[in-house]
């Protein structure tokens, strides 16, 4: 996508297509947000935070959509000017919104609760859109991300979140090792999850709040995040194969992890 | 890719190529499996059981991959000659397989222990690949899938199962509903996942021999399938969000039953 001036909200039809070629915008890039799908536009339309630019929309797609702000005219198109502006697997089912990205929390703003995730450089869209939607589902307050090295909250990301973009607050910092540092004065229990980790999730001593740090599949965790944590644990797998896809570990950690923190707090 | 006769190993030069258009082959289908991705060869090459026609491999990638058999000869190519017989994202990293599938095993010779998935006419090859990898993980005994409306066990759902194709049998069946009552007769306990399950599978009671069943996103399981199980329960989550993707829903309940049966009889 182009970098857009002031004006961008006046934009000529169908200007969001996405730049060709394999470089994706990274988390701390300041450009429209594309939202496609019904779930991802319908949690959208529903967020009083998000600022639309544009909806287009097919006929058969508005009768299932939810009612757009009032501010906000749908323009009727048919489902192959929408699919040309999309990758070309792209699950549109009738729907693009173009948005405002939404404006992220302030680490500091954040409250000493419950679980945050902190994500390093996992530059998957479909990977962190779909840990993004997991989080919303275990009801985790935020997700650290790096500036650089993290894919942006659009597009693909948005539509594997399905809708998540809209529940958990995307905050992205400069250097993560710095922002565990600040979550552990504030009283966060930083957990790093690696298969080298010292123990397994399942045996280590947990409390909230605690901030899970999740590194990228085959990477791992960076070093100076990996020292920056107080405990690096392992998921516990017996069988042959001893690696995950990183959504799917994410998740198996957010489940541990909610079970031993959040439900026993109660 | 196109039905081949009996003189499939002689084959032409590249003539792999999947065929065009939406349709992916279905797990009852006899054809050739494309293996691509270092892991996934990988495990494939140290695989006894598994039978190749083809590998095309670049000169960079054969130094990483593992020792072919004496029978089977390399083919020494460049990136874009595996590249233009793969879907365009396809990340092969240099190799591609071409093999005999592998022979399942009949359901009646599954074992009575430990844990079998079951997966509902889950189609898309991404999820059913990593919900092979993270089975393999947790030392899955089987998946079994019906016949129609699954993906084959090749190409993309290969790669994403990270050469867990190698160590997790996939047993295709005509019904899976007819599948869980066998499996009941054989004195497995059949638990359906589903988010209007009536407890949680924390809360549920649970012993193994243990075949859990999965349904495709937004569908969850066919009426006759859920009939079939002996109780259905969902994952218990708190937050905004209701529905995981299904790899994520199958991680986070592979996870659980691992933990309740499993671990607990040791």
């Amino acid at each position: 996508m182009e970098r857009r001036g002031p004006d961008r909200r006046q934009g000529g039809a169908f200007r969001a297509r996405p730049r060709g070629g394999r470089r994706e915008a990274e988390a701390g890039e300041n450009e429209l947000t594309l939202l496609y799908g019904l779930h991802a536009v319908t949690e959208a339309l529903a967020n009083p935070r998000r600022e639309f630019t544009r909806l287009f929309v097919t006929e058969n797609a508005l009768r299932r959509l939810g009612a757009p702000p009032a501010t906000l005219r749908p323009e009727i198109v048919g489902p192959h000017d929408i699919a040309r502006l999309l990758p070309p697997d792209a699950v549109h089912q009738g729907v693009l919104a173009e948005a405002l990205p939404l404006v992220p929390p302030a680490l500091e703003d954040l409250e000493p609760e419950g679980i945050v995730l902190a994500l390093d450089q996992i530059t998957d869209p479909h990977n962190v859109g779909a840990i993004l939607r997991t989080a919303s589902a275990f009801a985790v307050k935020a997700v650290i991300v790096p500036v650089r090295h993290s894919p942006a909250a659009t597009g693909v990301l948005a539509k594997a979140a399905s809708g998540a973009l809209e529940h958990v607050p995307i905050v992205p910092v400069r250097n993560l090792a710095d922002a565990l540092i600040a979550l552990a004065e504030r009283g966060f229990l930083r957990v790093g999850l690696d298969s080298e980790g010292e123990g397994t999730l399942e045996d280590v001593a947990l409390r909230g709040p605690l901030v899970l740090a999740l590194g990228a599949e085959g990477k791992g965790l960076r070093e100076r995040v990996r020292h920056s944590c107080d405990v690096v644990a392992r998921i516990d797998l017996p069988g042959a194969i001893k690696s995950l896809n990183v959504s799917n570990a994410a998740a198996i950690a957010l489940s541990i992890v909610h079970r031993k923190v959040v439900k026993s707090e109660k």
